[in-house]
């Protein structure tokens, strides 16, 4: 991401606990600063892309962090995805201090950050979103600004709820068809072009297949996003029992030491549950 | 279908109990006959299309049945969705009497009847199903021979349990973006486009939006193959936690009297369980 914004024009001065990774970017064009109040000394516009709620909280409101550097009129903009209510929180912190923010999640995965090629779901003050367009634009393609503070995380937290639908509804309709001996490769060519048809269908559901489990995206990584998914619907008192289900079906992929694998490890669970593996072959 | 089949040039003979159908029928080409038992003496293929497991058997199997009336050489071809057991259990009774069975559900809905653009997956002796493909390609157009008897219930299961694990998947999602006041035209176009995406998403999501709950598929024909389907996942000693919350889910719609209703009303049981409405504006 640093990369396509020096590649864009912008001047960067960039941030980051792991040497190596600054000393590749100050090769590539930016200015390593010492702390990320020196990064908001430097800047007009500070962008955070942190793992979770607490690591943004600290590095923008923490000693140190990016307000204690900041003037009023500044901007930040957080592309992590955290909690939509810690998004509005910090916001309303940086506003007391005449200080911007946008929450900006992402989807699109590493190979999007490194192609510029991002989603980009974007919550807070439409005139601060409209001034900062130039720079998400170097950053992704598909730009959306979806209302105040919260509201571009909430969006990327609905998204993750569907996408892991999918994939627990293409585990069940193969687990079915695996143990009942259907020829699996005609059975996903059937259901991938109707009704049943999804992404997830036809871009894990192959992986599933061919045990193939190297990530895309992370057990691990999907697994923090339910977390905050269920904890903002926690909030707002609303169940979602579907979602809540497959956390847990994600936990056991977890307890079998795949937190690193690809999402298409959910099949894992439900093969484990059933005593039988997709590739086992005829009735058992 | 029986329309579909005239207009292909075949000579059609039918029965159904209900009279003015037939009359139809009969206007547009067709012979009627007394019973499924004289039914099959005219014939050496004989079509049934009927509500379930139980009702095939019966028509199939019992006094004035089709097999009553059957000379070996024959074929049955079942388009009905039926339990793949009860399917199999035919396909034995028939050829005990040297008839060929196929088990043939479709996916298409009444457009598809009505154009004759059907998808029909197809169980049964490989030769048998070679024999009939003019009769099957007068009334689909996806015809995919999906193997031994059983095989094409079995897929039209598998199909359905992914169908409505994106339907809920749908439903979890867009509820937590009404829930916390999201712009859900907006959402929904936003989450569409990527990596949530499926069919049931464009097609079912904007009628949950739009509050038009018309069928569709029918919800009380939802559950028929979730029952179905969890049945046959039980003879084969297979959980499917997400297909039974589901069916359990679509229970309280049709406790709500929607059993009529298209299966985009599962979301009226999430609803009722946040007591929010998808249209009930900003946070409540």
């Amino acid at each position: 991401m640093v990369r396509n914004l020096l590649k864009a024009g912008f001047k960067v001065t960039t941030y980051g606990r792991r040497k190596p990774v600054v000393d590749e970017l100050v090769s590539a064009g930016a200015v390593a600063a010492g702390s990320p109040s020196e990064t908001a000394q430097a800047s007009d516009v500070v962008i955070t892309m942190l793992p979770d709620s607490p690591d943004v909280k600290e590095v923008v409101t923490g000693e140190n962090g990016i307000l204690q550097g900041a003037r009023p009129g500044m901007t930040v903009i957080d592309m992590s995805t955290i909690s939509p209510s810690v998004a509005r929180e910090i916001a309303e912190l940086a506003a007391s201090k005449g200080v911007d923010f946008l929450d900006a999640p992402v989807s699109g995965g590493e190979k999007g950050a490194v192609e510029g090629t991002l989603s980009i779901m974007v919550g807070g003050r439409q005139e601060v979103y409209e001034k900062c367009l130039p720079i998400l634009q170097a950053l992704g393609k598909t730009i959306i600004y979806m209302g105040e503070s919260g509201m571009g995380q909430t969006t990327k937290l609905c998204n993750q709820i569907i996408c892991v639908g999918n994939i627990l509804a293409a585990c069940e309709g193969l687990m079915l068809g695996a143990k009942a001996g259907l020829d699996m490769e005609k059975l996903l060519s059937v259901v991938s072009a109707g009704a049943a048809g999804s992404w997830m269908l036809s871009n894990l559901a192959p992986k599933m297949l061919q045990r193939d489990f190297e990530p895309g995206f992370k057990v691990k990584l999907q697994q923090k996003d339910l977390r905050l998914a269920l904890a903002a619907a926690e909030e707002l008192k609303l169940p979602l029992p579907g979602t809540s289900l497959i956390h847990q079906l994600f936990r056991a992929v977890q307890a079998a030491g795949m937190d690193e694998k690809g999402t298409q490890a959910l099949i894992t669970a439900l093969e484990k549950l059933a005593e039988h593996k997709m590739d086992d072959g005829e009735t058992s």
